[in-house]
């Protein structure tokens, strides 16, 4: 299943730290933390801006931060992934 | 009875997964779940653009996943339909 | 008496079903119900986009499909009307 | 005392229907009821739409409906009038 | 003292009944009020339209009736004054 | 220290009356009081409006009344400055 | 590790003031303090304003004041960075 995202949607793979103490306990989510980061797997076909179609400045395959609480997380094959605005990516991940 | 959804609305035939434990229990809907997955089975003429009627990226037959919360449902011959705007669309299915 | 609508606005004659079960009882309105439908009876001059007037999409007779708690009440001569905008059209029904 | 509306406000008479029971006595305004009814008095010069002014679609003369809990209540020599924007109006009566 | 507003705003000199009983008791403001009524005794320099600088229709001298709840309050040489944008103005007073 | 606003934003130097009684007891800030006045002691390089960077109309020096709660707060060697939009300046003070 | 913010995004580096009494106690960070300084690390492309790409007004190295409560603040190797968007930067300090 692949999944093509519309307009200036953006689908991003969740790279999900494991939360555990030092004990191996694994801790819940906390309600306030750092934003997260994914890869993206698929972007949409651009942002109308004043009636054009501006092509997304991320690509398949970027390391992203995006702002949390954005967007739709969905569960394909096992993975979890979160379609996103580009407007809610913050920064690409240059390593 | 057909519709024609108006502008940048589109009507979507909704895929109700039956949620059933293995033990075959009906669990009532829980709040907070990933977004939906339905099948396009009309669309709108188009969105006003700046003053300009864009075609609708999506068409008749797609499989759409679209962000939860959105849009109004229907019942029309015993199915559940939803009609919501193009922007609540998040991704088409491809497989 | 009769209503001219202004701008987008259109005038609905409301198509009420009578709620009773299956022993006669009517019931209360419930809070969420499937949209409701009506048949257009009048329709505004058009709606302004980007300082153009655009007519509208929905034609006196047009049975239509117009999302819950939008627009205005009003009774004329015995009979529920709803003044709505264009925008709370969802769709036309086609039979 | 007369007044001139600006741009596109628009001053309105208002209708007042007696709230009485069958015995004569005057209910108190419920809080939910159907929109208004007035004549207009006066009229704006006209909407500014993407720096165009647009004269009004009301003039005069005009019986109109309104939405309720729109425009500014005023109280001018024991009549009661408001003025609301020309969005505010629903539609023109015509008897 | 003398106050320049800028762009689309306005200086209103507020024009206070006094709120006395017939037995000469002064009232305290109640909450739900006529719309206010002053003269205005400065204006800006015009208000800003899709790029243009377009002129205020309201002059020194206007009396003018204004929308409640709208403007900052000023006290200048004990005198009570209101600056307001013009769209908060809905009708110049001619007698 | 100096600061340089960015775009529409000004820098102001809070003119601050102690507020004493006869007594000469300081009081304590009241919530509702008359909107501030102040200094413009750093001005932006213009607001964007419609793609063009209009200048702004205030002027190092100039007295300004600004309305109540806008802006930013900063202490810089001890003296207590605001960063506000040229949109919440109310009017400029001419002596 | 190295960010690229997308369009009018910037990383600031936070400057933080270890917050002690004179006696040495790290005293808690209350909710009402003054805005927050730090360097920028990592400018966007630009804004798009009306269909065009603006470059932005801080560049790396700047010293900026951003408005409390903006932006995500996000960890890298150890040090707290905050991700603003321009119109959150309120000025830039020159020394």
């Amino acid at each position: 299943m692949k999944l093509k995202p519309l307009g200036d949607k953006i689908v991003i793979k969740v790279k999900e730290e494991e939360k555990k103490t030092t004990g191996g306990i694994v801790l819940p989510d906390s309600a306030k933390e750092k934003p997260q980061q994914g890869e993206v797997v698929a972007v949409g076909s651009g942002e109308m801006i004043d009636g054009k179609k501006v092509p997304l400045d991320v690509k398949v395959g970027d390391e992203v931060i995006y702002s949390k609480y954005s967007g739709s997380e969905i569960k394909m094959d096992d993975e979890k992934y979160l379609i996103v605005k580009q407007n809610d990516i913050l920064a690409i991940v240059e390593e």
